[in-house]
């Protein structure tokens, strides 16, 4: 495994590997790996010939009031992770390689931004759009692994790389859980063990709008008085949105006569948890 | 020369060309071919081994009062303006083609497009960026060649390609010119006799700035002046603008002490056209 800070470098390797008739499969991460960024990597080693993970804690995807400098990072540990799943080059750039001079483009996608999390969090997808497409023209990967954890990101890049022509192929992963169902993520670092136990709110009340779906409930504002009823029993738990979307658009529904993504976001105390399933009417 | 109408066919056959190692040029037009391109399209057969045009009346970057329906196409000549060349792939697409589905994504540079001709086409370079984008994206070219004749255009993209670590190599090429000065461009076939003749006043204008700024005169006021005393004696002419800007942030200066440029944009009739030249205090 090598590791490269550099622009230069990393494309001077990964030149040579695709010289060498090598395809590419690229994982972004804000580092801090857990399981969940170890299942995108594992599946990106099945995609591809070399796996490319880079590790950046974006700035211009953070909001000004938000956890940008007490983001956690591990270098150290993050390597480690990297060389057990099989990487073969690791790209950890500076904030300063990223953005030289004064950058003055950026990538906008409309629509699917303005509402779940876009909402609480506006400027946060330009950024990501912006960095994502940065990071494209650097590795240039065949394809590219992104957690299903962040649906909206998803749904956000799939929309970019159709109208960009980007030629990437973006992959969804499946969310990866602990034990209790907690979606994995870096920012259940910040929650005390009071915080932590009443974080299954968020799989608890998806699983429960998941059973009532089955059961025949089609009515939006039903499953969400439920999902309500379920927070109200978690002190510290606030609910910063419930919706219900269609899948591809992100446009919300009023019925889930259809596959429905149900996705919400819950502050524990100051941390903001996020998670999401998908519900199809009459499936078990 | 092999003409592919689809993003799909033109993809394969250049991934083909890589795979042999074959380096790409490419010439991103709208068609209308003239003496200018031809000479982007001889610099690129100098810099690469395959040349790839794009023939594309972009709708994007027409604003809704201007001349896209009316603006000239003639697919039969340009192809064999390109033949004539030696390019070896064209790429005439539809707007269809390249806009499917429901595009919601734009890429934007801020500040550079504000000024000179973003201030009467305020959407226009946000069109032609997000195109250059998807056009990189199908072509995936080593070099690009873009006329100095559109000089914001060709600052622009440097920007932005800077900015988003683009992996190509943006070459600005020199305006080319009818015998008596005149900026060759697809838009002259709109002039009357008549107002063909005052079109002149553009490199007239810029080439009086040229010797008055080599005889010493520094003043913006007093240029700006003596280029409206020129234009005032054409009956047909009205100044859109006459900029003198920094040659990479395209910002405004009072007063040329150093490297400046210089450009333009006269209606002749309703016929718009531009021009601009790069003087330097103290040169001949």
């Amino acid at each position: 495994m090598e590791v490269f800070s550099t622009i230069v470098d990393v494309r001077h390797a990964l030149r040579e590997e695709r010289r060498r008739g090598r395809s590419v499969a690229f994982v972004p991460t804000m580092g801090y790996l857990h399981e969940g960024h170890v299942a995108l990597m594992r599946e990106g080693r099945k995609r591809a010939n070399i796996l490319v993970v880079s590790i950046f804690v974006n700035p211009t995807q953070f909001g000004p009031s938000e956890d940008l400098d007490a983001y956690p990072r591990d270098l150290e540990s993050d390597l480690a992770k990297c060389r057990g799943v099989g990487a073969h080059v690791v790209f950890p750039p500076t904030p300063a390689e990223m953005y030289q001079g004064t950058p003055r483009t950026t990538v906008t996608v409309e629509g699917l931004t303005q509402g779940l999390c876009g909402r609480s969090r506006p400027t946060h997808f330009q950024g990501v759009t912006t960095v994502v497409t940065k990071l494209f023209n650097i590795v240039q990967p065949d394809v590219a692994i992104f957690g299903e954890k962040d649906y909206q990101q998803l749904a956000v890049l799939r929309q970019m790389a159709r109208d960009l022509n980007t030629p990437v192929e973006i992959i969804g992963a499946p969310t990866v859980r602990e034990p209790d169902g907690l979606a994995m993520s870096s920012r259940n670092a910040y929650l005390s063990p009071d915080q932590r136990q009443q974080a299954t709110v968020l799989i608890r009340s998806l699983r429960q709008v998941h059973a009532l779906v089955a059961q025949g409930e089609q009515d939006v504002g039903v499953l969400d008085r439920e999902v309500r009823g379920l927070l109200d029993q978690e002190p510290d738990a606030r609910l910063d949105y419930l919706s219900f979307v269609h899948p591809d658009t992100l446009e919300p529904v009023d019925t889930v006569s259809a596959p429905t993504r149900v996705a919400m976001a819950v502050f524990l105390g100051p941390t903001r948890l996020i998670d999401n399933i998908l519900v199809t009417p009459g499936a078990p």
